[in-house]
């Protein structure tokens, strides 16, 4: 179910123009009722927009005789081949257990996968050097900050496996999609799907917010019924869908 | 004790004055130490001031074949019938029994409560479409943000009720004020009382205030022993208080 | 190994310009894996650099028949008392076991302590008036907001004796280092040993950023080996260590 | 959809004979996923079998002017009322928002309860006088004990409405089924078929536990394949279903 | 308000025959509303009643470079002259910040207390070597064990000094009672009245317990109106309260 | 460091004779802070001895779409096939992130990998059927118990890799050692190092009990100093280690 179907670059444009809260919508009308990272949120308020392939990074509690600062000495360390792995239009998706009191990596890591080209960082742990991470063209997501290296309390073990993050299934090649209310998780499979109701329910909605917006109640409206439907058709003729949002034919 | 006794304008004017802090002060002489809603914060730094009479909306945990997406084809859904039913100068309070995984309400709904003269939302769930909160005219507070729409956790089942939030009791129609610290409760019958004193010792802590700006030590000045005091009343003499605030006279 | 050892005004002057990120990792090289308050945060975010030596509070429960609104006519109540005893460079670190429903101080305290020349607040608890510390010229650190007073859940019971704040060993005389990240402590032994290397570590850090910033993967940068260390040397004999850094040979 | 549609009295019998680990996952199988009431357990190990309608009472934060220990004066006290309202095969459910810090009830009210033909007590919060529940011949499940009265902490408002129970939706007149595990809620118009499927389930089960007893693998054995099926058909023929089970035909 | 004014043997025995249920109650009749310590449980059932002066001893966090095997090679630690401090009818106290991944101490220190004649210990942490507890004559209520020593997370720091333990400020020399729901304190100048009213309210409550099993409704009987008091003082008559308890004409 | 090095059968039998307490104790000496796993506590209180090398499963959140209960019909679903792999002297340990919402696993797995000759079960997860293992022969230790299945909450991805269990690291291969007080991971390289001293140290708290329960103060016996070792030697000659315990000379 994993299987790593082609995403396509239109599916990955048009979810760069929907929110989180819309994703996570179109997800529970799948029966998924869990997709959105909870408690994790933007470092750079600036920067919160992402979207692309999970790529999944594992951590268990450190051990006092493992994890002493010699260790990356060994730059074939898991953490380290991580950054060096992510490619292009890659989120890297940390599962650190939830546990905030050291960091999952700092900016000095970060900053290299931007170079390499990573779309984000997320992780239900903390990220050190916050305050670098304020001004970096990265969006990253994290559950808290702790000046503690990692070795205080995580071990980096493997990468590319399933994860839980934030109390989130992730798969490796899932769709991550990042705004500034957090982040939100799609299986794969659902993507394209997902990404064209998404952007047609946002069109609605804008038609929607702008009744609202004039005044009028809520019955009728939100949801739209039969009348109101047609009248955003109407409107819809003259407020067409962006250019750079999935065909629905096909998609 | 909450019978709907009038609450005059001008002590709504004076809460609008004073801060949270001050507000709870006053209350816990009454014997009140728990008025104050904890972790309850604002989702627009600029709008946070706001005085209101609670409109209190209550949810409890969502069951999946109840709360589905098709729910709000019915436009008496509780939770939509308490939006429209917020009148001016009333602040919608939700009982989300502290649990944000999922949202209470998101922007669509606030803009109509808006829209209806609603004064504000406080809720001890999240909130969804929280960026769009951030430049939102209306004072919101929450315990959280969560892209999960309200039917992945909770189902709004009744209003006007007395209810918990943030581990505080609210009763419809006690006196909400919100700052940049958060929010207060005040039973409706001690509104009056409150607001007055609260103006007062803020306009004594003004007075205390600059005088430890000048350089003076804690003792005798805060707080302010005989002398101090003599000082503050001749003081104010030259600093009234501002028009606007409460006749202790009359109120 | 607390006895009050000079800490010099270089050892003091060179930790402003260290963040709490590296203060921490050489901690860690000294063995000690828990010197970072987790969850404290600045509540001004432009004044968040502070460093001084603790002078500890410590709180305990309150009791409704002793903390009491009159408790403050007495001058020499613990919490007036220690305010008015600390000294410049000096930071007040309270004890407040974490709770944060009731404010461990206001912004009138807070300011009576900047008057003193105190060098900042840390507390595992909360501050009230926090909209006023927004503008405080005072590196102020909370684990929360609470307009509550701190009689609704503290005592204040006795000063400069060891405490525990945010999970993490503070002594009297200790070195407390505050960022944006946060705060941290270094025991007052190892206050000049651990300034004087996070100076080297940031200075080679500088180094390696600019080598990463220029496209080169982490494999022999960070950590850097043999030939990075030599090209650092040479860098280094260009860009010399700022002065008012501590002098390896004497510290 | 909570019509007090009729629960024959073989339902709750076949309920009776039942675990809870059997029910939810019947309830599962109609896609609730939320059925268990998480952290609430027995106080009387010897006490713990209990199958009832739902008789909810809700609790909010107290109020220190209001709830004082004279208000119990007032006979007509919710939480009074509740107790001499509960009838036969009817459980008392609280909703208490999971605070502990304070009792809902003692074993004075939990006697009467017992007089009264009450089939069991829940609630998410905590009992006083634990040491008498122990022996009391009544089942009764809580998510800890507190000696601190109920106006420590909670306020009865009112009963028999929809309220949250440890996380769990709880309509008045659910089904309710306690065990040594714990307790499930069983939405009223599932309860016959949610017990018929049980009863089957069970009596499978049995089957399945012999053969993994004998030593067999699970491979072919758990879940039961068609061997496994056909060969669980002829024991069935020797092991009937116990009378007092419900008549699948019927239910 | 805790000059350590004598409590008689009388009080003490007295508190030996009520419940803490009872003595929080009446504590509240005295404005004082947090005085159970909660979720601090007894390890051997068997051993719960004790009553004694509470003999406090606080713990910070430990440090790694402080707090290693060899410092109980001076058996003047404050852990170790605590155990020994600890006299007849004194209870051990200690303050270990609702932190119990560490244990505060074992089943040996545990058993040179009851040597000393000490009559129980009470920890908001956990213990060690808790198997031994279960058969210890000696009262000992914990949050929760741990097979970790001390040093792992706690640094014994001083003794008789005031503290909070499981929420509760406890004052050296306070009255600590406990039974099978665990711990409550009572101020020790409230000792007296307290014993004495908790003997009188149990001895009411006996006979409004005879009237429940009776059968009767709550109306009238819980609590007893004019009526129910007036057969309560016939009742008395023929069951007069036990010698032993305090003369209320004198205490 | 994880080489599956012989672990022989005399360190396995020396490692039942002592208790986790001691065990940690001996790792504290190793530098190990973090080998106890916290929270995990014995079902079956006649069955909590067991020591055996760790096979590990981890678990991640459940998705809806993947799973439903027909999952089990794959007889290589990770959770049966990691049941019908363990071993004789072999502990399965289960990672489940610290969630108790729904069970790890029920009583008729339990039972299987009782047959197939395992050791015991830890998890930092719940169990279901959980009266059932009241009475199983297999040591079990929880965090909690839950009556909802696996699907609830949990995905078994993938086994014998390292995980984090209860906040510790354990990796394939370590060794499990369960008592009544719960549960520790010793590395695997430091079983026979510490099997050897644990025992050692049990001998010598054998003696110095034995002189605390004669009346001794603890100055000078414990720890013991050179005159109680001297007297210790003496004892042991006549209280010699038992037989099956580890040769000292070459373990």
């Amino acid at each position: 179910m994993n299987t790593p179907s082609p995403v396509s670059a239109a599916t990955l444009e048009a979810l760069r123009h929907v929110s989180t809260a819309t994703v996570t919508t179109q997800l529970m009308g799948h029966g998924l009722r869990n997709t959105y990272l909870q408690g994790v949120l933007p470092l750079n308020p600036a920067q919160t927009r992402m979207v692309g392939e999970a790529f999944t990074l594992r951590y268990i509690p450190s051990r006092e005789d493992i994890d002493v600062l010699s260790i990356f000495q060994d730059y074939d360390h898991p953490q380290r081949r991580a950054i060096e792995s992510v490619g292009a239009d890659t989120i890297l998706v940390i599962d650190a257990r939830g546990q905030t009191r050291s960091a999952c990596l700092g900016r000095i890591l970060a900053l290299r996968l931007l170079r390499c080209g990573g779309a984000g960082i997320v992780t239900d742990g903390s990220v050190r050097d916050s305050p670098g991470f304020l001004t970096l063209d990265l969006p990253t997501f994290a559950a808290g900050v702790s000046a503690t290296t990692v070795l205080g309390q995580h071990h980096a073990v493997d990468m590319q496996v399933p994860i839980g993050c934030a109390g989130v299934a992730v798969y490796p090649g899932d769709i991550i999609v990042g705004d500034g209310e957090g982040v939100a998780c799609i299986p794969r499979h659902l993507a394209a799907e997902v990404a064209d109701a998404a952007v047609r329910q946002e069109h609605l909605e804008e038609f929607v917010v702008s009744r609202i917006e004039a005044g009028e109640a809520l019955r009728g409206i939100y949801p739209p019924n039969e009348q109101t439907l047609a009248d955003y058709q109407r409107w819809a003729e003259q407020h067409p869908l962006a250019s750079g949002t999935p065909d629905a034919g096909t998609s």
